[in-house]
């Protein structure tokens, strides 16, 4: 998606530790016109696949997997980051280790929400290592749905996460890969 | 909002405690088809005021104030629950207590997305006892912005804090002001 490299480009901000700062305009502020494109092309790249749920995990997912799910006309369904009191019943669990933050947390989804009928498209606004949707991969599987495959806004190439889960023969479409980036450059992926 | 209410009669669930769960439509599992007409509402309600961002806490408000931007056109931007790695520079930050969790939380935006020039419409899922709004008001007040008022899902009108912010001049509008409720019965206002 040729927008997102732009936005990246002028508006990304790469800090030290390998961090790319996009809260201008998809992370913190969010720039709304850009969010709708993001769930159209997100739509477009996965239509006719039989998508029955988007599945994210909050929450700087969230507001891209709403805007995909409102263009494929799917209901949207957030793993939480850990159980809290409205939550009920059954649920499915996993653990996921946060590059960013560098700890491991727990996610967890009502078994309301993810059916064995279902098809599920993952989304989320980072891929880097890919360990975030390895962990809603585990809670896809625990529920015996179908993963349809995944989409995320940016995807730190460099990082492998994403190549990794593509060659387990998973489809994984990122709306702008980096294979590099530095204080001063960002080349993308052709 | 008619379709609220027979949503929350049809959908909803009384849990002790006081807690309405609304997991299956609102908050966990999103329909959103119905956060399409959640987002046109709010701007229908805030038309014709100048809005120019619109301001919610992570998580369970994001994706309404997804839509409400999307519908209203302007950046929607997300305070967050504590200072992580990549938001960099000057902040903003005010306490929270959560009637959910019962426990306080910092929450913290980037000063680089709150202007003195801003217009701000504060939207979140849930309304009971204020608290959260109460806290973006407060960091609305330290950027100097303008609040144009807040738009609610849902409002728990027995816990006031809604009628406590209206006291205050502030314009505060739900889409469904629930009066009692109980396991058998809920009530709205009229």
């Amino acid at each position: 998606m040729e927008l997102m490299e732009q936005k990246i480009r002028k508006e990304g901000k790469v800090l030290p530790g390998g961090i790319l700062k996009v809260g201008s305009f998809l992370n913190q502020q969010i720039d709304t016109d850009f969010l709708g494109k993001i769930g159209s092309e997100i739509a477009r790249l996965f239509d006719g696949c039989g998508v029955t749920k988007v599945l994210t995990i909050e929450s700087s997912g969230i507001a891209i997997a709403a805007a995909a799910g409102m263009a494929m006309k799917v209901p949207l369904v957030f793993a939480k980051k850990h159980k809290t009191s409205n939550v009920d019943g059954s649920t499915y669990a996993t653990v996921v280790h946060s590059y960013t933050h560098n700890t491991d947390y727990t996610v967890v989804v009502s078994s309301d929400y993810l059916l064995p009928t279902d098809r599920v498209l993952l989304v989320d606004d980072f891929l880097a290592n890919g360990k975030a949707l390895m962990g809603l991969i585990d809670l896809v599987n625990q529920a015996g749905a179908t993963l349809v495959g995944a989409a995320c806004a940016i995807e730190k190439g460099f990082q492998g996460g994403g190549d990794g889960l593509r060659a387990q023969g998973i489809r994984v479409e990122s709306l702008a890969v980096i294979e590099s980036m530095s204080d001063s450059d960002i080349t993308f992926r052709r």
